[in-house]
């Protein structure tokens, strides 16, 4: 019953780790470990890896090596390489990099926005307009994301309308992907399964992205509602990379490899080697320094069967 | 959205910490502690405690004292006080400690029951029919646990056909509650999904428990599918207690807190005061002397909002 094809849909898996993991690690990744890890993870079958981020080096300062990183990948076919741009300035260095898209990023908490970006959401989309004309007709796709789109952390909830209204303007601005981000894990199944039918009433789902983190242990229960309600793409971290500043020991991104195993037990495709992404989980600590949240790397899989001990 | 009162079921959370979890501290646990936690257990609402093991002492040490645990409780009126017995003798001296209920277990699998039992599943179940004998006319109810239901370490998947073959025969005992369990955490929802949807044909949702670990991070995944399907009881463990020998650094059984917390916020009523489960997670590392897997209890509530940064 496990593991055999179905002819369940696809599922496709937006890796983030080197960029939302590695954005908060105290350690800076040398920038040669930075591309040799995104080499292996295109050759282990992404078809979309979100690389860096183009932010001020001051703010992110172990992203600061994104031009590099960029120009050091090994650009596989197949593979779209995204980079996180936060505004005008950093669309221009992102397109000099030769990214294949941009995603760019606005809360939809007012409160939020202005902690993170220092300005108003609105101020936010405002730049996202300026961003466009820097981009048309570079060949360079565009994604934004709505943050905070399943609750904020200084404000609570945050109202659905409102996160439509935001999905409406950036589709009004041609953006063509949207990614729904639950910033620090308050998403629940029933709230996810709400607003990824009626985000879908607007976005088709090839260009919708539902984006998790676990930080309440909901991470892959929210991906099998936003599944069961139509949602065919999401980011992970390997590892489960990327914590939370407000959740001390609290684990990051839904883990790629967890995911990926689930989907493989369910029959669903990914399209993704697992056994090497658990290779490279088990790697990252020699990267970071400590141990990462990830549970299949460290359980192994399901199928990997144990001997029988020798009382028996 | 979140946290409103719906028409969805409630959900019944049996608390096993104390034993599924306990049982596998290097920590002896003192017996007043023991008792004080159980106690602040049903006056945070738990209908259902499995308080201990009545196991040979030399096998499990660290319940070696379940019959003044018992003795000690303060037995609050609509909890159901659980021990878990392995044998006939365990169920005279249950039932001399004036236990509400046994659960009896048995592995589907072969290997895995002569591992963890000495004998064989029949010989197991052949065991059962001399407790049943016990109890009869006790006024002590009976429920039957189908280890590696979900698939056997040693093993591998176990067919559902095998599965439900023991399910009949503890209902054929007389048997009242069935739990199907996931005992090394290789359960997944379409799986869990099909073979809840089986169970429920012959056991009544009212009799039928799950109980799965989240080892490799899909508990409360699995648990979405199996309430999705119709199960509606649920074994937890407070702090995500419970590790599994064979893999070590994975999480225990899933999270009691994470997943009353999970409940709340889709407004399933579980009848539990999720505050006082937080903080009694909080204190376990004083009982165990270490970090327990929850995230509810480090991340806090959803609804737990943070202050706004002075920067903003």
């Amino acid at each position: 019953m496990t593991g055999t094809a179905t002819n369940a849909s696809p599922l496709l898996i937006q890796e983030v780790a080197t960029r939302d993991g590695f954005q908060i690690e105290p350690v800076f990744v040398a920038t040669r470990d930075k591309i040799a890890l995104i080499d292996a993870l295109s050759a282990a079958g992404f078809s979309r890896i979100e690389v860096s981020s183009f932010v001020s080096p001051k703010a992110v300062p172990a992203l600061r090596d994104a031009a590099e990183v960029f120009a050091g990948l090994h650009r596989r076919p197949g593979t779209v390489y995204v980079a996180l741009v936060p505004n005008p300035k950093g669309a221009e260095r992102a397109l000099a990099a030769r990214v294949d898209e941009v995603n760019l990023v606005a809360s939809v908490s007012e409160t939020h926005n202005r902690a993170n970006m220092g300005m108003s959401p609105a101020a936010s989309i405002e730049g996202f307009s300026r961003i466009m004309e820097t981009v048309r007709g570079s060949g360079v796709s565009t994604n934004a994301t709505v943050a905070t789109a399943f609750g904020c952390p200084f404000e609570g909830e945050q109202a659905a309308d409102k996160v439509m209204r935001q999905v409406e303007r950036y589709l009004a601005l041609g953006i063509e992907g949207v990614t729904l981000a639950d910033t620090t894990g308050m998403a629940n199944p029933r709230q996810v399964e709400h607003l990824v039918a009626r985000a879908l009433t607007i976005v088709p789902a090839e260009h919708l992205t539902l984006h998790f983190h676990n930080t309440r242990g909901l991470g892959l229960a929210n991906v099998l509602a936003a599944y069961g309600a139509g949602a065919r793409r999401f980011d992970a971290a390997l590892g489960g990379l990327g914590g939370c500043p407000f959740a001390p020991g609290a684990t990051g991104n839904i883990c790629t490899e967890d995911l990926v195993s689930m989907a493989y037990e369910m029959g669903i495709e990914t399209g993704l080697d697992l056994d090497a992404l658990i290779g490279l989980s088990r790697d990252l600590p020699r990267l970071i320094g400590h141990d990462v949240p990830g549970q299949v790397a460290k359980a192994g899989r399901p199928s990997d069967l144990h001997p029988v001990p020798a009382a028996a």
